[in-house]
């Protein structure tokens, strides 16, 4: 798929405007639990992404005043007690999947969260490149509540790099729910906006990302992730070479040919 | 040692209660100095925690208002200045497994701070998981006011991961005090607490995570500390792994069998 | 250069005070862009600090209220635009070779920001050891705004570490400035003062840390920066080894007497 804007969904919600695509489960009465179908379409639509030239940005949002209240427990949490590891690894994996799908999609991801974020909803809230919350967000990473350890889907590595060391830990160790103004202290939200205003200020962003040079965002997400195990000095050259690239994009001749003209430069993506 | 609920300490204080181990150090008069015996045990200590199965939890605590005050002048620095490489070294390397041992004992460690906590005494604080103050903690890498620099056992990789590389480096540099409340807000402190109250909040959070899946906490700790230098997606392979083992352990079952019966789950670590 | 006290630099301003080096650059009435010659003259002279003896720490200050105004449009973006790969990959690595020579110049650097600090100016600060924000100072890294990626000497990897990775990403991906206020709040400003006491603050930080073991500090930068991609337990028997080089150091020695004398060590730097 090159072009993703009529893309249809059949296990959540999604449409597409002005070349965002906006995301969302579709569970509101359960407050969107995930399920091996939702996964397994969400991991695939988000590898397609990073192919779909029409889709500059995603807005992942949420619905009946919920982000996600992670895998079901009826729907996956039973069946997961009785799998043999083969398939228990399967499982662990294609979660993984997901985040990497986000990571390597190559458009900026906005992760609009409102009420519950927990579980598997809370990594994808950190898998995501910008968070905003309503007043209301509550994040739990509660997976040792549910007997397991905190390690799930990338979070012993992502979320310390996030929040620091000391305070993935307790949210890791305990499960215990994250505010919204404890999030934005932290660095794990970037702004608080309230419930009623947070899709529009969400789709607001995206916009002006979409409107941005979308070649040179998709080489900065691409570097803010592959650089995490470099030294520094691997960094600086992986760098001069991803920026050398994006100096022969007609974005960067645009640039300057606005500035010299005294205009905005309108952007193209290449 | 399989057990060490009857542990008896020679150099520091040792008890066991519900399954938490308390320690703290043994000379408040002099706020409580490490010295070569009390690392050497302490060390050995953390590393059997590893094989203990009766021990849930660390509480590493104060004692007479002080945390500790770092390594003697008497004890420990006037018979450094007059060693050679080679024993040097071998105390470098002594400080520094301590640290290790405290990372890999297998439970999660929560330092509870009140008074002086500096150099030694500030590096066993941040190699713990989760870090509680008094109002009048004052934390210090004070090395370079001993004429060192500020990498002491793992301070220039690990302080930086908790509250950032230019705190840190101030931290380091200067060797000044942090108090509780630059602390918290830089996460180094997950909570601030007062005096009165240390022990008990400390021994309270330690009862909570014994109380919880402590074979998860066991991987959820190995794994904060396992993926620091690896890629994103190596992380998440390693998360995949981890989490499928958790998933085969009965507080994973019990957890969804309690969730069902619209009970409180009992966990037993396995 | 083993001496620099009487360096001349060409296309910034430098002088030296009581071991201090005193830079900044030097078009105020541009906001003080860099230039091709300049960045070639920075990265030079940060490459010689590493061997002067006589200069222990490093100001890198604002002039004429504004620190750095980036790559100038017309001197440096103007070419750049008609430049072939060769040529750009030349100019990146130049750039990010800047970083690299701030970076391991061997003496603490603190960056003291009044006004405009964008673009490169921004990656100055960033590359920095320490930074004191004027109560006016407004850091962007806009690259995004010219059309390029946030990927620019290092960024992705830097700037990370020290506030995060939502916030650096909202920074790198918008290009948006960062106030004061939320500079000191996240910790990339290690201080805010007036503008009027900037230049004062940081020399004075700056002749605290020359008055201390400087090849203390010198391992000190060493790990902060070495320990990026080892883990855990390589970063500790990294600093095992780095501690008892400077064991054997007079200032430890020189510590421990004054300690003993009841004195205030004289620290010489060997």
């Amino acid at each position: 798929m090159r072009e993703m804007a009529n893309y249809q969904a059949t296990h959540f919600k999604w449409h597409c405007e002005d070349g965002i695509a906006v995301i969302s489960l579709d569970r509101p009465e359960r407050k969107n639990p995930l399920t091996f179908d939702s996964y397994a379409e969400l991991r695939d639509c988000f590898r397609a992404l990073a192919y779909a030239d029409d889709i500059k940005a995603v807005v992942f949002g949420s619905n009946g005043g919920n982000f996600c209240s992670g895998g079901d427990v009826h729907d996956i949490i039973g069946p997961l007690v009785k799998m043999d590891m083969k398939s228990l690894l399967e499982f662990t994996r294609m979660t993984g999947d997901l985040v990497k799908a986000i990571i390597h999609c190559g458009k900026p991801v906005i992760a609009a969260v409102d009420g519950v974020c927990v579980g598997a909803g809370a990594i994808i809230a950190m898998a995501s490149d910008l968070r905003l919350a309503a007043t209301n967000a509550k994040t739990a990473f509660l997976f040792t509540r549910v007997g397991l350890a905190g390690c799930d889907m990338g979070a012993c590595a992502i979320l310390p790099r996030i929040i620091g060391q000391g305070r993935a830990a307790e949210l890791l160790y305990t499960g215990r729910s994250m505010s919204a103004e404890e999030g934005e202290r932290w660095g794990f939200y970037n702004r608080i906006v309230v419930a009623e205003e947070l899709d529009a200020e969400a789709l607001k962003l995206a916009k002006r990302l979409a409107e941005g040079p979308t070649f040179g965002h998709m080489m900065t997400k691409t570097m803010l992730n592959q650089e995490w195990c470099m030294s520094i000095d691997q960094a600086i050259e992986a760098e001069a070479q991803a920026q050398a690239i994006c100096m022969q994009t007609q974005d960067f001749e645009r640039a300057y040919k606005a500035f010299v003209a005294h205009q905005t430069p309108v952007f193209e993506g290449n």
